[in-house]
């Protein structure tokens, strides 16, 4: 039995699960083939933001960028490898400084590459990666590639690549192959030219979404065979997996980052307690103190919104489908409420829920003026946006990512980010939230490298407890944070090894 | 396979988990008789202090009772019934309010009763029950009653029992054999008679600590096996009743009513928010603000009390040995310090590791004048109180439950409650927390009498999660509380009953 | 001009001031003489309730005393004093021993002590005192007697004397008359005692009340024209002396305690942030996590109760006459309502008004059953208690302090301390926050007894702010704080003097 | 005597005060010509920043306009008047829809319009404004028009006229002169053009930083002795009105706006709890969580900050020099610490002090890689940047607003603003916040045009304090805040007006 990690299907036994109700809609549609922009909004993945936070901070702009297409382009880095494809080669130094300050935040990163000057636990690995393209991103590449991993990219988003970073990785001789804006086909194009090269088996997968891996299975099964390991962040690629797997077709074991605890907890509890404030305030300006609000769903992301609103000096009613979570929000302080009960009186309308059609027309039309609606939770689905493309309403786009719905009477709805996830549109994600994950991917990459024969079968898994510790407290010197020891004595007596697991897998 | 409940010993896999950490030590005394009063401070039963609260408040006392022991005297309610054995039937009425007080605050076991008008799920059940003879206790019985039970009941603690509760649940002829300051022979006659009734061959056992559950087990181990099931609430209950599993002796189903997630929330999170404040101030007098206090450990009990101290306007230190829990802690906005670096400074020491010796003489003898050093956490283990039985120091206690250990040079440390638990010891626990421990113990002897054939083995199983919900949902509308519905389409889309469950088993 | 202090007037102009709002009523009565128990309730007095905390907390109890009146009796200190009258001096050694606790946390006077072992700022300084007697006050009175002064000492309550500290102050050789019980005839024979002794005129008054000022003006008009400077604590004394000033007959300057900026922010906003809590838990052992309260009235003592309420987790709504507090309130995230809005809702109802008949019977009648109702604000005037005093409604006295008033449908409110301050009745008060009250008086009466000719006239002066904020300083080590001292250039930069005031008189 | 306004000089009596201490380095400078960009900074104006949101929001850019300067255009609105004089008039129909979202959000002047169909209380009200000229001012002015003021107006920022909002104003016929970008000439040249026409006397002033005050003061002597009344906003221009009365050459009443206690409340305690988030989360997307953070100052802005911070999982230092403020924040649970004992370890330095040099070159030296350094309290005086210009530092601009200052071994400091305010600069003002000084400015000049013969003098005045209630009545309803009237009875016994005031004027 594997000594430290439990099977994914063990941890989730048959009884509805959290994937069960993620995805429940999507299975029909899973044999389609995705299209780039619709679906990977399903994608709860944070990296996306860290664009806009760029492009808004930039002054450099690619306007003055000529408009050839990368793919007809010929360039070649100073070294003179041609092995990539990207905007512009010529941005290098831009995107490296890019790097370097996110280097900064990324301590943990930085002290695998320091670990790895002894040892190179990737040695000869080759890597295929697909992901968002930021300057956090490269940190993790190039941490791979410090840990003696070859590495070829591409990215999991036509849009999110940052151009500058491409070119200062492809200067440093990775082969990257992605650009921002590209075209569908682009994006399968540039996934195949990743991982189709004369004589080059990857033996990792680092995916985003699962595209990358969908691909290969798909296209080169012969090379997905020999593949040691898949490690994969979204919720949509892990539930694509858990389905491959299901269908016994998951010939290979993977490792499922998107659940780790460390992830589950920043992502969604302690991230979202800023971006709501944050989101909220770049989009409208709006004054926290003495607005009501009401958050739809009290889970993680409920509980960090209505946390962080309260906390500024608003009144915050929860609404909540399972008594548990509605006990918590009582005993936390929030009325628990229907919609219907407030929606007349509220200020702000934020859906957390994971559901579909949680705010519809009927709770839109109630609403009083000036009403601000998002959307926290899943996709683009919680709010019905598209109940309100009737002819009666008026549209009116007052900022990026800002509409006013304007109704016959003159009455004002503000949506935002025309109901799609207001922390990816509409406010930045911090460098110290993607260290995380980023970590979590990179000891993933590792463990699955190195485990012995047999550890780990052709199954999704969840990192081992103890790794999760680890990447923990990789980033506890961030805080200047002091760690107690257990004595032999008490770790005696509680039973534990002194330098962990702490706690059981199921723990959160 | 149970549709229902999961066997616990799938939710709890072999690798260390909670409950190996928390009685590793116990193990070698597993099968030494247990002695009252040292054992019974393991169980983390919050019922005892009711007994306090209720003690300070009444202004009628006990002492012009006769010192004639109960068992030498002969009682007969006002039906002539003798079935029973108390302290003084004439307090019934004093007793009857006290229930009636209680009843208000408990209204899931009201609306029980409600329901049972029309239907008796436990319609000619045999229960034999161990638990505090309180108030609370006695709106749980008197509901099993209501429901169809046919019930006798002792004490699990020799000093808990409220003897006009018990004269008051006696009158209306509940064989209740409890009085405050039973001997420890008295304990276990207490038990037997409740048992030993020609017969009366019990169907289920209602137990708090596990000493009914064993004295049956030892004692009488025909009539064990024709136990239909057994409702443990207490730590120290479910670890016995694990390793009885464990060692393939335990030929009942059981449930484990303490690690109901409605319990574990309840109990250590927001109960421990609340008693931290009360422990101290009952105590001390303590002013909170501007206070430095240090909280070793940060899992649920210490995460409540941090945040009760901190929103008190106290600064928080915090300490751990778990990297994750440590993250939290910086997350959420305390500083990670080792115990050495602050003991100097602060002023309130609080343990809640479920370790022990976390606060050893060492550091007693480095804290500054006037520090108070409590316990929440767990047994007296925490707090290495032993060393201070020095003659060196000189112990003065300045008020019930408060010693001031005096050093040579005068310094004066605030010990309380001798390091045992504070929140048993110096706060009260509202009746509202212990109703919902108490429903869901009703809820788990209807279910156990009621489940199919093959539902449950002979294993330990957690209450079934739907079960959970709905003991939250029956405690929302206290709070005026009003949970959403699913739509169909919604339900379809989450892949959800709905009437949940809403979230799997594992989900804390 | 007065260098340093403001004369009241000039603080208070002739618009509506706080002063007549808060005893508009009391005018009429002002020349009634007091009764000492109901009268004294108006006056804000925290040190009474110290009292109740020492008697909870000791096991020593009075009823083993005799109950011969003191006035009747004789005792002798061990130097053979008998220059002093009180219950019994055989009590020493345990008034001694709270006294020293005492000590421990009024560091701000034991430093004026070390101070004076240099310099006696009150050398020769006859002082007359009526003050709760309790061991807070004894650490006050020793420290005065440190720095010089010769005081006699009486009783401000009849009840609220610690009999066995005022033995420990007789032993020391204060001439104290005082202990708790007195009839109202031994009240004012006391403090006739404490200032008609042959030769001996007293230079200061430290009044708590205006009781002892009010009868050496009336008694002793020579006497009185000698005082050379009062010092009052209460509100109802600040009253009095502000309507003698008015009238023209205050022939001596007075020192207003209560309205320095310390002592309103400490008693009246920190001080209830915690008694509110403490004062319900005590009391009902409410749980305050998802209760739904209302406090009425967001001045000082609003503001600390809905914040405590709300930190720990319970659901607050505010009522407020005052447009600009209401709008406080808005911001700090309170709905905003009338009572009659919510009264059917709530669990808990909070007078912070100091006006009268703001709950009435009408709101009672509409609570819901179990709704606790107190008073924090002032006096006993806030809920209409008298018009629950009707046949139809029964009174249930449950605990000390804790009545439920039962509804002929059964529905019960419990009302605490039958309306009177909570904070007084039902909780305790730090002895930190009356070190700060004690070394205020102190410091007024050193500035008054030393001031030049001339800086004081006959009128009621607040403390120089320089003093307040020295009073501050001396309470910063409690905290370990450190405060940043301005450069020369940065003091001339602001154009303030290095060592303060730091802000304008008006300053809160 | 005056009836609802106390003289200021009465109020802020000749002790240090709050003017003395922001403006003591000021008093030299004063005849000196203000130099636009420089000085303007010290007015804590706040309406700047809304031009960085408008910017920011706006897709429309300024790009393609000529470069023409207004001064040589000739423009003319629809009606054909060209008595104005603007960027362009064409942007009209941009400017008047952001006016009418800003109306959205100023309802107390929208209910003054609304009150102003019957009664005109600025009949004939010749009012010259300098304000900035933003959609919120443009409210305002068109509230007084529709009061029945004749208006004309000028920027009072060379910078800060939104050229929309301008044209707007002009097309409905107001007098305005301003655009974004004049020179210093041509801010003098607006100002003249609006004072100066032939035939045309002002009777009011509505200023902001007290430049169209003083210019009428110098160059229109005789027109200035006809002014009926001044209304100034900023520090600075209430602290120039100051030194004219104290110089004893005020010959006009003027009343002072910022020291309003709705003012004071809102801009600084609720306004920087909000704004200091939004400011470093624009410019740097730090995460807050687990942070180390010192605040420099514990005022009302110190305190908003602080309280914002660790709501968010900051840990907050606090640094003060003033001991009652001290014990406040000890208190309000944050360390009191001199900025030398914590400068190493923390990852964010905010200054609130109005102080200068308060954080120097000694303790930027000492800083850690990547600590941030802003300024919310005064001026861009508090952070010495000056000392940060030595040749040996790196400066790189990272973003706007943002530079890395880098020292030889490569640390980097993130400094925000350049030592500029933080929350004019990068942050935004909600409209609300706004609307609150509008309307105080809008009744303040109700005020003093109706003002009878001889109730104010020669001075500046505080706005009585009814109108300051009468200010946030009008803005309760935003929040759906509901007031409680006094009865009769309760107002005797308070011996209050039912209709307020509530408070002494004092209270703050």
């Amino acid at each position: 039995p594997p000594e430290c990690g439990l099977p994914l299907t063990q941890m989730f036994p048959p009884s509805p699960s959290l994937q069960q109700i993620q995805f429940a809609d999507q299975k029909q549609e899973f044999n389609k083939r995705p299209t780039k922009i619709g679906r990977r909004s399903l994608s709860r993945s944070i990296s996306q933001s860290s664009t806009d936070s760029y492009s808004s901070a930039a002054s450099y702009t690619d306007s003055s960028d000529d408009e050839t297409s990368p793919r007809d382009k010929q360039q070649k880095n100073s070294k003179g490898s041609s092995d990539f494809c990207i905007k512009n080669i010529k941005q290098t130094d831009f995107g490296r400084r890019e790097i370097e300050i996110a280097e900064q935040e990324m301590p943990a990163l930085m002290a695998l590459r320091k670990r790895a000057q002894g040892e190179k636990p990737l040695a000869g690995a080759k890597v295929v990666g697909c992901t968002h393209i930021t300057a956090q991103t490269a940190v993790l590449i190039e941490t791979l590639t410090a840990l003696g991993a070859q590495c070829r990219w591409a990215a999991c988003n036509i849009y999110s690549t940052q151009n500058e970073v491409a070119a200062a990785l492809a200067e440093r001789g990775l082969s990257v192959f992605a650009w921002k804006g590209e075209s569908e086909d682009d994006f399968w194009w540039c996934i195949d030219r990743c991982v189709n090269l004369e004589g080059w088996q990857p033996k990792m997968i680092l995916d985003d979404g699962g595209d990358l891996t969908h691909w290969i299975y798909k296209k080169y099964p012969n090379m997905f065979k020999k593949i040691k390991g898949i490690v994969e962040e979204s919720v949509t690629g892990v539930h694509r997996l858990y389905q491959l797997s299901k269908a016994g077709k998951l010939c290979v074991p993977a490792m499922n980052v998107n659940d780790s605890v460390t992830k589950q907890k920043f992502d969604n509890l302690y991230c979202c307690r800023e971006s709501i404030l944050d989101g909220l305030k770049r989009t409208t300006d709006v004054m926290f103190g003495g607005k009501q609000a009401v958050v739809c769903g009290y889970g993680e992301v409920g509980k960090g919104c209505s946390a962080a609103l309260k906390a500024m000096g608003a009144i915050v009613y929860v609404t909540e489908i399972d008594p548990i979570c509605a006990l918590q929000a009582c005993m936390d302080g929030f009325r628990l409420v229907k919609l219907s009960e407030v929606i007349r009186q509220v200020d702000i309308v934020i859906t957390c829920t994971g559901n579909k059609n949680v705010v519809v027309r009927e709770n839109l039309d109630r609403m009083k003026n000036g009403c601000i609606v998002c959307n926290m939770g899943h996709s683009n689905t919680e709010i019905d946006v598209a109940s309100l493309r009737t002819p009666e309403l008026t549209w009116e786009r007052v900022r990026s990512q800002v509409d006013h719905v304007i109704w016959p009477d003159g009455k004002r709805i503000v949506l935002l980010a025309e109901g799609r996830l207001l922390n990816l549109s509409c406010s930045t994600v911090p460098t110290f939230v993607l260290s995380i994950t980023a970590t979590t991917q990179a000891l993933a990459l590792i463990e699955l490298y190195n485990a012995p024969e047999g550890r780990y079968k052709q199954d999704v898994y969840l990192l081992p407890k103890k790794m999760d510790e680890y990447v923990a407290s990789l980033h506890l010197p961030t805080f200047d944070a002091h760690l107690t020891e257990l004595s032999e004595e008490q770790a005696k007596y509680l039973g534990l090894n002194k330098n962990g697991p702490f706690k059981p897998n199921y723990y959160r």
